[in-house]
């Protein structure tokens, strides 16, 4: 792959330890066979990249390319309706009546086709990629039947391949207990959530497991025997847990050293303490806070002082967090939970990568890791989380065009 | 002008008084020499516009092109930075003695030429326009000088022939109080405010007055003196009132026939009423209620029972609301305010013309209006609320497209 080196940049590596957000002015990046072999100051390049050819940024500012990872956004159908009731008056029963809920999401996902689903999913992609996001993870959890999880896994890896983009598939068949097996969670995880793990991993479709520790969904004890399954099969966890109650779900995440616990709205101390012996990052979502005018914020001071990586992402799905903006997403992790933006921006890029198991490629700008950056037509990372509703990118520069 | 019939449309005609939305499914619109000429079912359309030239359009849904009715999108610099500082902990006189605040903005606008004014506002205008925004509202008010107003004035002008949309200015010197006028806000009034809305009036650059009153701002006696040199001049006005405190600005404002009231947190009955006996609209601007993480939410459901119009809006500016997508403020009306789908579609078309005095040409489909329409690859005009942060907006048929 051909040699290029990037000019007239302003950095924001996002390597720790050094300036606010590893920023360095005047400075350039060497990209050599799709990796980054050098960055640093202009006044440093290495003589052996004095004649390679130059790209020119004109001063722009260039960060690790964005990473979502936490979404939803292969699925049937939208809620667009159940919204509107809601907002007209309607009670959570009249809604249940009327088909509303997750499980008319889950009915729309299973009529639908593979094909159907991609063709669905693509405006929700595009709109994250138009971004700077080069890396997505994608759950399914709206079939919660073996034939529809392995279809939304295959709709998430054609999505793959389709755009450049990087899909982290996570199945998430512990979503939700669907109306057939109403009141038998346990038979649910027998006869649907294990062997349908089995299956998906069998066809290379799932490169985690996640599930919705909760009292409307799964205990701890029956997400811990679906994270058994994946341990047996050597896959990595991840749990949505702490989200409306305290069930000590994180706490059996880090457990089985999971790559992330997310949402945490209601975690305790305990768990926090969890999560940083385990390394676990926690994930924070406030697409969903905001939808459901939640007030309980996540621990965030906390997370700081036991040294808990925190990452941000868009929760993109079609109930509680119909968002497909990572930008707005950093804006609302600042003024809702009150991260700084170069917490919000390292939440998008270093952590969100480390959040993935990718933390050896992606997320910063440093000799080894992937050459996937974007260019921004704005002087100082701050910016990227303080607008509100605006996308200043310039270009991506991810996958084949490194 | 050319003759051409829309067709496949489904329109949500923002006509009140049947269905909701005025939805019509499988509806035709003929426009002639820009203006609506009909508008209605396929199956009804005139014999005359049998022949006539025709644009399909698929079955997307078809609004009336929106409408930014409070922005001040004419500005210096930005205030990322002090975003930052407060996140990090600084406290309001460390970002004053920092150069923060208002005073920022107000130095930076000075400094900068009418053509960089311009050419900064223009990517805040486009992301509108790229939401189907047709027709926006423009302050001054970071000038705070006869000739520092005029200078944004005229790049609001500016505006409106770079770009195919409509802009309306408002003169809103009476914003703040600045610096070399400190303690003396009366004889700012009389040495500034006064004398260069005579100016601005006098250059056709002001279409409307605005003031902000507030205990930090000016008084309802201040803004009386501003607004009867208004009322001399054949100016409308409207008002920034109630947003932190309820000193009576809204009574004010309806005593003087404003066109809008804006903000209105903490407006009471009284003004709510004095509002709806003078068809003064309600400008909600849930960018600054969510950027402020204010909790006092204004009086939606005396608004409703007064009959008092309310529009929304982005009010777009540095500091308090660097909000630059009316489709995200439409979420957060319904989310933050709980206004309904269809109310806030009808805030950010119908009732943001009237809040502009436009309510003659344009708002509604209907025969007679300004053919401006915004065509979407969505199903329901309730998905324009529902969704954050993602743009459905097919085109834009406006001005010569039309
Ligand atoms: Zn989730
Ligand atoms: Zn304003």
């Amino acid at each position: 792959m051909k040699r290029l080196l990037l000019i007239e940049a302003r950095l924001a590596t996002m390597v720790p330890g050094g300036e606010p957000y590893g920023l360095i002015d005047d400075a350039a990046v060497a990209v050599e066979g799709g990796r980054i072999a050098w960055a640093g100051s202009r006044a440093d390049i290495p003589s052996e990249w004095a004649g390679a050819e130059r790209m020119r940024l004109g001063g722009r500012l260039v960060t690790p390319a964005l990473i979502d990872c936490h979404t939803h956004l292969v699925f049937g159908g939208n809620r667009a309706r159940e919204f509107e009731m809601r907002l007209n008056g309607a009670t959570y029963e009249e809604i249940a009546r009327a088909g509303g809920g997750i499980v008319s999401t889950v009915s729309a996902t299973r009529a639908m086709s593979e094909d159907e689903l991609v063709v669905a999913a693509l405006p929700h992609l595009d709109a994250l990629i138009a971004e700077g996001v080069a890396t997505v993870e994608i759950k399914s959890g709206y079939g919660l039947s073996i034939e529809h999880e392995l279809k939304m896994l295959r709709a998430a890896r054609r999505l793959a391949a389709m755009r450049n983009v990087r899909v982290k598939t996570s199945y998430l068949a512990a979503h939700a207990v669907p109306p057939e097996f109403k009141g038998r969670a346990d038979a649910y995880i027998n006869e649907v959530v294990l062997p349908g793990l089995e299956a998906a991993h069998a066809e290379g479709l799932a490169d985690a497991v996640d599930g919705f520790c909760e009292g409307i969904a799964f205990s701890p004890e029956q997400m811990a025997r679906v994270f058994d399954k994946a341990r047996a099969l050597g896959l990595p966890v991840k749990l949505h847990a702490e989200q409306l109650t305290s069930l000590g779900g994180a706490k059996l995440a880090a457990r089985y050293g999971a790559l992330s616990a997310d949402h945490l709205e209601y975690l305790d101390e305990e768990g926090v303490a969890a999560m940083a012996a385990a390394g676990t990052v926690a994930v924070l979502l406030p697409g969903a806070f905001y939808t459901l005018r939640e007030t309980r914020l996540p621990p965030v001071e906390s997370f700081r002082r036991a040294g808990v990586p925190i990452a941000v992402a868009t929760d993109c799905n079609p109930g509680t967090s119909p968002l497909t903006s990572l930008l707005l997403s950093l804006n609302m992790a600042c003024t809702l939970f009150r991260l700084t933006p170069e917490e919000a921006l390292a939440g998008a890029t270093r952590e969100a990568a480390r959040a993935l198991g990718l933390a050896a490629e992606l997320g910063t700008i440093e000799p080894g890791k992937r050459a996937e950056l974007a260019v921004w037509d704005t002087e100082h990372p701050a910016e990227l989380a303080y607008r509100i509703g605006f996308n200043p990118l310039h270009r991506l520069i991810a996958g084949d065009a490194a």
